[in-house]
């Protein structure tokens, strides 16, 4: 069994190393990986090809297996992703604010490194590299656990990272993976609440949901989300379509797709039946409540349970409501906190809607499949986070630092 | 048994209504609350005698009993509390930050409630109203979960409070008390993760480790606080000895008393026998290790547990180390994260100091008594947090709130 607590002493370490290092060093670190994983194409895509080997006797399916594949583009693509990592500002050492109290001390509040982070996550190897470069960047050591079904992938991959680490004369512990794809070893890790500050699990919602339960370090959330797009009365009906179309079609298996329509009564007749015409010839199955049925009789009607489900496929349910503050009422009740977007020509209706609704981003006429670290500006991201502590919405370099105060005095005692 | 699916459904009722109400609705409420304690004096002293008569038939101890009891002085500070949050900036509506993206979305980044916020507390019934202030200030529902030696005074605490809000026409359950005090009561709270959106234990270090562990709710951590003044070779020993004793003496029970020392070896001989004399002279057991008591025999022997002891009491423990570097590494193996301390005139040292040192507040030539929401100009604290994520420090009313990022669009699509 893999010595947990070595590796998280280690890991800690790495990482009080590593909060000193500055700017210059770690970007230097991150070019060196970047190269690292270009020159070992050969030897990673090998490892990958018995990843690929093992899913397929496992009867894995096919888009399964594709999740897992590795290719020279795909290596390319991560060795770009820790470029582009690379050139994003640095948050360590960020000022957040700064004050002289009444007792005359000097007050900074300052941006340090979270300390040791803990990936867990399922099948796709491309987060092993993701999650290693920006929690490098923001000065945290990380503890790697992938999923079984990637895991030689992940070892040549973790290696070679760390072989560019010691290229750059930096403790390669920064970077650690755990190769006992165990379910013990997952439980003691999700308990390691010793070494590692933070835990953030990736992958399915079944499989962040086990891990909240299981979990005794702190967690942050990510990813499930049952995304609506409210069209309202005074929608412009063209700007509807395209978002919604966008927002289920363009690729249906994300966190941030649309789920869930909600129409309001007074554009249903109008609007539904060219808004089943266009998600039909996109191959989308739709489904309705009794109301958005007795429009369009082709529609499934939906189960309750469909209002709460995250379909992450081709699928879509349609509900009527009579109000904004019923959809409003609505959405609060389902939505994961994650992204809502109102389609309103109406000033009062949109700010309405974006002051009501409880979620990580709320839009006014604009597809829910923005809410994302590169689409947002912040380069690169280690999930959408649907907790509201620490961090809400897309997590960059920024969301995996905290702070510390720093209080400078002259001999100042408490009366 | 309480009914707490019920209460967490009327606290997320009463956190969308509180969430919309604008700062002078709120403000007007703090004061409506702040006069209706003062109005009801002697119903809140009545209660309270039950409480300190049955504390006394219970034979808890009299410090315990002092923290129990509610005079019309305290009652009066309850209330002057309530007016200074109400004179606190509101932290809701402010944008941190905002911008435009390349696809022309306008994104801010806005502060919101928390939602429902949980406190788990012992004894002091301060905390009660301290905590329902604060949390309503920054647009939170809270349920309260005090010990059961204060059940009496919470009870009339917290019906005083909502009758207030009814008073200031708003939805009452923006407050709540659990008025049943049983263990199984307050694990399912811990474990009510559909309602509370965070918990925040506050106590002895003994019972928040209690909660952490049986706790599924988001915990923020707060107060345990093993802090240490390090007094290095180039200090000002009159300021050494001065902040010592404050940080020890003036308050001894609290989280951000001084538990230990850190002396440099090259001013050891000179500063220990002073700091001694003035210690004994204040009452402080003096315990060390056996350097120490080779230079001041008087001195107890510290055992290793000493080192990660949190006393609140009047004793210290004294280590003498061989140089900087030594003591942030035993600084950062030994503290809490809380807060710590170095005394010297040196500029390198302190850099070094306060980078390196691994806690929500490091200080430079200050005592580590002023981590606290009013010393720094918070106006009031929840508490101390002492962990990485969310809040660091003294918790105010800022850090009882999240961020949703609000998107203007004019129908964007991703590509």
């Amino acid at each position: 069994m893999t010595n947990l607590e070595k590796m998280g002493q280690n890991g800690q370490r790495a990482a009080f190393e590593l909060g000193q290092l500055g700017t210059q060093r770690k970007n230097n670190a991150l070019l060196n990986m970047a190269n690292a994983l270009v020159m070992n194409t050969d030897k990673i895509i090998e490892a990958n090809k018995e990843d690929i080997a093992n899913a397929k006797k496992n009867g894995i399916k096919e888009a399964m297996i594709d999740r897992l594949l590795l290719t020279p583009d795909r290596i390319n693509d991560m060795s770009d992703g820790l470029r582009q990592v690379m050139d994003l500002p640095d948050p360590i050492g960020k000022v957040d604010r700064g004050w002289e109290t009444v007792s005359g001390l000097d007050i900074t509040q300052e941006r340090v490194p979270l300390g040791v982070i803990g990936m867990i996550y399922e099948a796709r190897p491309n987060v092993t590299v993701d999650a290693a470069g920006l929690c490098f960047k923001a000065g945290n050591a990380v503890i790697l656990r992938g999923g079984k079904e990637a895991i030689n992938s992940n070892i040549v991959l973790s290696e070679t990272l760390r072989s560019a680490l010691k290229d750059s004369n930096i403790n390669p512990d920064a970077i650690q993976l755990i190769d006992d794809v165990s379910h013990e070893t997952a439980q003691k890790m999700m308990e390691l609440t010793e070494y590692i500050d933070v835990l953030i699990p990736r992958g399915s919602g079944k499989f962040i949901k086990m891990v909240v339960n299981k979990a005794k370090v702190p967690i942050i959330e990510t990813g499930a989300g049952n995304c609506h797009i409210y069209v309202d009365k005074d929608a412009d009906l063209e700007k509807a379509l395209k978002i919604i179309i966008n927002a289920k079609v363009q690729r249906p298996s994300v966190c941030n797709a649309a789920e869930k329509v909600i129409l309001h009564k007074d554009v249903a007749n109008k609007f539904l039946p060219k808004l089943f015409a266009a998600l039909q010839a996109n191959n989308v199955e739709v489904r309705g409540d009794t109301l958005a049925k007795a429009i369009v009789p082709e529609i499934v009607p939906a189960t309750p349970e469909d209002w709460g489900t995250e379909y992450d496929d081709y699928i879509i349910a349609i509900k009527i409501v009579d109000s904004l503050d019923d959809a409003i009422k609505h959405i609060n009740k389902y939505n994961t906190k994650h992204s809502e977007s109102i389609i309103t020509e109406n000033y009062s209706a949109s700010r309405k809607f974006m002051k009501q609704i409880d979620a990580a981003v709320v839009y006014s006429n604009a597809s829910t499949r923005f809410t994302d670290g590169q689409q947002f500006g912040f380069g690169a991201e280690i999930g959408i986070s649907t907790q509201k502590l620490h961090a809400r919405g897309p997590m960059g370099a920024n969301e995996l630092t905290t702070t510390k105060y720093l209080v400078q005095g002259d001999g100042q005692i408490r009366h």
